[in-house]
């Protein structure tokens, strides 16, 4: 499989993304990389419930034994971004995410905003940190396998230079 | 008490709430409109953990036994809101909300918002009803009697019109 | 070409959308209202930059003759929505788009979620009221063609019902 | 004047806030962290129109002689945070501003989490980085004088320690 496919991803700038300068106001990069991550697990296919909680009444939920169940929470710890360029209502973007095994419990991902508007150029970099945690006990606890598999597929497919974001 | 300590209140425009054009992005005022609600409840003495779902491990929570823990969620099943002026960064907004208790197992909540740049003036309505249902079962059920008590404390301190909004 | 090319898209429900009941929380639903709206107008083939604002150093903006250059806002003076059904994270969901002319100076959108989890079932119901005004003196006018174009077309693809809505 | 007055704020977790895993969710906090620093510039005597773009049919831009209006435009090149504890629906917090003067163009401001509930206690930090720039030709030039006003007195009131964040 093609990583190109779960680790390059497209939307648009929308108007309610926006603010009174004309450009997009910059939390909603952190929106976008949030649901970049979310995209790219399900292009990879593992579904949000595998990894999002849901509530006790939905079908996945209600079946205890079911083994695609959040067992496990990724809370982000830190998180980052730079703006090198303002994003207008209706800019066409590329999202290039670059995901990282940190330790047995924790990753991190990269993403990479580029404008296609005429030549692809460099708009925005962000950072999610994400450690592994029982929901119940709050205490840190290993990856997921699912996840141990989508960071693994990732580095394969295309590895991940040295950081030079922090 | 006097009822315009929890029914009136006050919030400025954020430049994060407006769009390109200038003005408050239309569905800022939504949420808006449920911030308000938590805040008159929060005013009127009801704790947020007595209302709304919070996870299993916080204190109200882990004591099963605690009856200020919500055991009714209260989904809003319908909204709506006209906007009869622009606002922009910085305005300086008032806030009065009307809860009308419908149902046994039912209330609605309009609020009216003024500008208050020179004269007051009215600048946009909203509303929002919901229903109380059962967290697991999803069947309906009574209002949970702090809500009861908000809604006859705020319809006695000043009576709801009858409703000219739909 | 086929009206459902621009009026029925997709999207799936993000974490971020979701609140501590577990399900989406209200006012995301306007939010997804108004970028169904965008999208359909960009499959549709007019550009943000004809509709939306953008600010004076942007290329479209620099060369003043340019005809795409948005000349009329289309603030939303009403918005509503009915919730029909909870919906949680990675729900698929399809948004049916009926667009209706009201006068020369405003129209309306009509949008119906469905769920596509097993058999598509409706789950949400929203709308928007537009009206066109003059961006400076913020004095009512025609619609743009181009929005008169999309609305012909939308409704002759899919002839407009009577709204049951209000 | 107290620096505290305009350097240390206050607001609650709100319903919308949080998501399905029942906390507060990551990227809400840069929001509140904007929030802040336009509350700060307030509370400190600076309106909102002699900072944040405002549209051209406003009173305040009208009269283009109004030294009010906001000839500078202060996007964020940067900005992070640190999550150290989950948040929850009703979380009173404080937040702590700490602005440093970076060059003739630049500054940044650091936020420090509090919340409230029994002894205070950190909970997250945040930090956003502006550059000044003018809006039409989008180059770089000096800090508009009301803000180096703000970033002196809130020097003075508090000295900046050096930066532990980066």
């Amino acid at each position: 499989m093609d990583p190109s496919r779960w680790l390059l991803l497209h939307r648009s700038v929308r108007f309610g993304d926006t603010d009174a300068a004309g450009v997009m106001h910059f939390h909603q990069l952190l929106r976008w990389c949030h649901e970049a991550y979310e995209e790219s697990l399900e292009a990879f296919g593992i579904s949000a419930a595998a990894i999002f909680p849901t509530p006790s009444w939905t079908p996945e939920t209600r079946d205890k034994s079911d083994s695609s169940q959040a067992k496990v929470a990724l809370p982000i710890v830190h998180c980052r971004a730079d703006f090198l360029a303002p994003l207008v209502c209706g800019d066409p973007l590329a999202i290039a995410l670059a995901p990282r095994r940190l330790t047995s419990g924790s990753f991190e991902v990269s993403y990479s905003f580029a404008c296609l508007d005429g030549a692809s150029r460099p708009v925005a970099r962000g950072l999610t940190r994400h450690v592994a945690i029982d929901p119940l006990s709050r205490l840190r606890c290993n990856l997921p396998s699912a996840i141990e598999g989508w960071l693994e597929a990732s580095a394969n497919g295309e590895p991940s230079p040295p950081s030079t974001q922090g």
